[in-house]
C-alpha cells in the first residue's frame, strides 16, 4: 500500500472525527452557507493533469466538510434522514474496505447471507411468511420494481414482446403520492397522463383535513378493493415503513400484509447511513422471473461450488450492486430490533410535542390538526399578516413567508427545516423529527427561532 | 455521541486496517471459501429483539471480513474492479461521515459542484464542449438513461402520453452488448424481442475472430451510420470508457465524440471505490426535460438563496442520490488526470504480457489473438484433452474444464478468475488485469497455478 495514501487515510480520519464532533455541538452552525461562486473562490475544485500534495488535498477536504450541510447537527430537520449513528458508520467503513459487489454469493458470500437475513426480517415485520426482495438505490427505484412487477404479473409476455400490443395500462395512486410514480410511468412507457391520481382529501377527513399522506387512507380497505379488482397493490413505505418496527404504532400500517409489494427505506427514520432502501414482495419468484436473462457470461449456472440460486444478479435492474445490507444488519444486530421500535416511538413523541406547542402558540397554525407520523406541517404568520382577513392576496403573501424563513435560517446557520406548497395551499414549513439527537428543547428553539427570523419579514 | 458507538467505530477501524494488510499479502488467501451452511454455523447472523455487545458484534465483523472475498488481493482477477486505493477509501470515509443526498445544492453544496467538475472533465475527455450528465447507481442504470433519452428525443410526448400510440420501437445493439440493454428493454416496455442484436463477428475480423467486444467495431463508422439514419447512439463505455484517459490508447474510442450519450464507470479500471458510474450526454437539456416533474414539494423553485438550476433532483430517476462524486474528485485531484492514463497503460501492458505468455505456452489457447483491452480470454486444455481431435464431444468436455478450474482455485484460495461461455464457444477463462497491485510475476503465477489445478482434471 502506498505510504502517501495511508497517510491521507489517517489524516482523513482525523478530519472526520473533528467534523462529527463539530456537527453535534449546538453552538456550531448547521451549515455555513456560501454561494457557488464563493465556494469556488474558497476551494480550487479544478482537475488537472498533475496531482496535488496531501497537504493541499487535506485542506480541501477540511473545507469540503466544513461547507457541507452538517446532517448530524441536532437542529437539522430538512430531510427524512438526520443525525449520525456510529454503528452504522462503522458498517459503512467496513463495507467500503471490503469494496465488493453483491450480485453473487461468489463475490460476497457473507453479505449475500446478511442481505437475505435482513430482507426476511423485514418481510416478517410486514407480515409475510414468504416472498422475495432486494436492496435498491433508493425509494424511487424500489417503487419502480413494484410497478414493473405489477405489469409483468398481469402481462408476462410483455417481457419479450413489449407493450405495444397491450391495452393502455394505468397506474392508480394517491394525489399525494411521491413523484417517483410519475417518473417510473415515463420510464415504463406508460406516460404521466396514465397515472390516475385518486383524490384522498375527502375520503375520510372531509374538509377538516387539508393535507393527507398516504397512510391516512386505511391500507386495509384499499387492499380489499385491489384484491376485488385484481389490481396489484404496491405500498410506498419509503418513509413510513419503519413504523412497522414500533409495537405501539405499527397499527398505522394495518393491511400492509395484504399488499403485493412494499418499498421501505431504513435510511430514513432508522438512521442507516445513506442509502438503504428495500423492495419487498410476497411473490417469491417474480423478480427473477421478470428480470432474469440468463446472462451466463456473468451468472454462470454451471458453477460447481455452491447453489447459484443464492445469486441475486438475475433479480436486479442493476448488474454490480453496492452492499447496502451490511450496515443495516450490523445496526440491527448491535442495537436489537426492539431499539428500532423505541426509536420510532421517540420520534413520534417529539412530533406530538411540537404539534402541541404549535397549537398553543400565537402566529403558528397546523396544516393537519393531528399528524400521524413524524412530520409536522405548519404555517408561521409574521406580524405583518396577522389580523389580515383571508383572501387570495393574503394567501399569496403567506406563500412568500416560508421561503424567507428558510433563507433566514440558512444564512444564520441556526437550523434547517424544509418548506413546500401543496396543491392550492400556500408554502408551509415541514418539520421532520427524525434526528438522532433532537430534544424537546430543540422544538422550543425552532419556534423561537422562527419568530425571531419572522418578526421583521415583510411580504 | 454514544460511547459504545464510538468504541465500536474505533475497533472497526482496527479490523479494517488488519483486513487490508492481510488482503494485500500474497501469502494469504483471496478467499477462505465456505458454503452457506458453514458460514451460518460459524456466524450467528440472526436478528433478534435484543441487541448484542460490542465484543460480540466485533467478532462477527472480523469474521464477516475474513470470509469475504479479498478484493484488494493482488491475485483477484474475477471482476472488472480489483485492488484498493487509499485515496478513494479516504473519500468514501468522508462521504459516509457527511451522509447527505446530492439532489440539491442546498443539501450538498460542495459535492454538487464537485460532481459538476468531474462530469465536465469526463465530457471534455469524450470530446464534448457542452452537455449534461449525472452519476448513477451503475452501468445498467447509465445505459437506461441513454435508452430513455433516445426514445424521449424522438417522441417527446411519450413523457405524458406513453408509448401505446407509437410505432414499435427497436433497440439496435451488438450481439456482444451487456445484458442490461435487454433489462432496460423490459423496463421500458419495449420487450426483449425488440432488441436487435447486430452480429459483429464477421464485420471486420472474419472467421479469425471468434470473440469481439463492442469497441472492436469502429465507433467512428457506427456514429456516421447512426447520424445518417437519425438513430441515437449510446456508447456503453462502462468498462472501456476509462481508456479515454490514456493518451496512448484513447484512439480505441475514436468516434465516441459523435455519440449522443455515454455510460462510463470509473469504479472499474480507475479504482474508484464501488460504485461510481456516470451517464453523460452531449444534449444539454434532455435529462431535465425528460424527467422533470416540477415536484415543488421537494425541489422548490421559489428558493431565495441560490440558483435552483444547480439542483439535480429533476434530472434523475432517483430522488435521494448517494454522493459518488467526492471520492472520484478526490482521487483525480490528488493523483492527477495523467495518473489515470498511466494506470490504464500499465493495465494494458500487463494484459499484453499475459497474452504473450499464453501464446508461447502449451495447453493454453487464446480466444482472441489480439485482445484490445485489459481482458484476456483463453482456454486451458488439461492433459486428458490434449491430442483429442476437434469434435462436439471434445467441445462439451472442454466446456467442463473452466468450472473445475474455478472451483479448484477458489477452494485453494490462491486466486480468482472468471470464466464464461460465449455463444457456441465452450467456457473459457476471462482474465481482467485491472488490479492495483498485480505484476508480471502474478501473470506467471496464474498460468502455473492453472496448470497445477488442471493437471488432474478429468472431463
Amino acid at each position: 500500500m502506498d505510504r502517501e495514501g495511508q497517510e491521507l487515510f489517517k489524516a482523513a480520519l482525523g478530519i472526520v472525527h473533528e467534523f462529527l464532533a463539530t456537527s453535534q455541538d449546538r453552538q456550531n452552525k448547521v451549515v455555513d452557507f456560501k454561494q457557488p461562486a464563493e465556494l469556488l473562490a474558497l476551494m480550487d475544485l479544478s482537475l488537472r493533469q498533475e496531482g496535488a500534495t496531501n497537504a493541499e488535498v487535506l485542506e480541501l477536504c477540511t473545507k469540503a466538510l466544513h461547507y457541507s450541510v452538517h446532517t448530524a447537527h441536532p437542529r437539522m430537520f430538512n430531510t427524512l434522514f438526520s443525525g449520525i449513528d456510529m454503528v452504522g458508520l462503522s458498517g459503512t467503513l467496513m463495507t467500503s474496505a471490503a469494496n465488493t459487489s453483491v450480485y453473487t454469493y461468489e463475490m460476497a458470500p457473507v453479505f449475500n447471507l446478511m442481505e437475505k437475513e435482513v430482507l426476511q426480517t423485514m418481510r416478517e415485520l410486514i407480515g409475510w411468511s414468504a416472498g422475495s426482495g432486494i436492496f435498491s438505490p433508493g425509494g424511487s427505484v424500489s417503487n419502480m420494481y413494484g410497478l414493473m412487477a405489477a405489469r409483468y404479473r398481469r402481462f408476462p409476455d410483455s417481457k419479450t414482446k413489449g407493450c405495444a400490443h397491450l391495452p393502455q395500462l394505468k397506474i392508480f395512486t394517491s394525489c399525494q403520492a411521491h413523484y417517483s410514480v410519475d417518473k417510473v410511468a415515463i420510464l415504463m412507457g406508460l406516460g404521466t397522463d396514465n397515472v390516475v391520481k385518486v383524490k384522498c382529501d375527502h375520503m375520510y377527513w372531509a374538509q377538516q383535513v387539508r393535507l393527507c399522506w398516504q397512510h391516512l387512507i386505511p391500507l386495509d380497505k384499499m387492499a380489499d378493493i385491489c384484491q376485488a379488482h385484481n389490481v396489484w397493490l404496491h405500498v410506498d413505505g419509503s418513509y413510513g415503513g419503519s413504523c412497522l418496527m414500533s409495537k405501539t404504532h405499527r397499527h398505522l400500517c394495518k393491511g400492509i400484509e395484504k399488499a403485493d409489494s412494499v418499498a421501505w427505506n431504513p435510511h430514513k427514520g432508522l438512521h442507516v447511513p445513506f442509502q438503504c432502501s428495500a423492495f419487498l414482495t410476497r411473490h417469491e419468484d417474480i423478480l427473477r422471473s421478470m428480470l432474469s436473462l440468463r446472462a451466463s457470461y456473468l451468472f454462470q449456472k454451471d458453477k460447481l461450488l455452491y447453489d447459484v440460486s443464492l445469486d441475486t444478479g438475475d433479480m436486479s435492474l442493476q448488474c454490480g450492486r453496492v452492499n447496502d445490507a451490511f450496515k443495516i444488519w450490523l445496526m440491527w444486530k448491535k442495537n436489537g430490533l426492539a431499539w428500532a421500535g423505541r426509536e420510532i416511538d421517540r420520534q413520534l413523541g417529539l412530533a406530538n410535542y411540537l404539534r402541541d406547542r404549535i397549537r398553543e402558540r400565537d402566529g403558528f397554525e397546523l396544516v393537519v390538526q393531528d399528524q400521524q407520523y413524524t412530520n409536522v406541517c405548519f404555517w408561521y404568520t409574521p406580524p405583518c399578516l396577522r389580523g389580515v382577513a383571508e383572501s387570495d392576496d393574503r394567501k399569496q403573501r403567506l406563500n412568500k413567508v416560508a421561503p424567507k424563513l428558510k433563507a433566514g435560517m440558512v444564512l444564520a446557520g441556526s437550523m434547517m427545516i424544509c418548506y413546500q406548497p401543496l396543491g392550492d395551499l400556500p408554502n408551509f414549513m415541514r418539520m421532520v423529527t427524525v434526528s438522532t439527537s433532537a430534544t424537546e428543547d430543540d422544538m422550543e428553539f425552532i419556534l423561537n427561532e422562527l419568530e425571531r427570523i419572522g418578526a421583521c419579514i415583510q411580504v
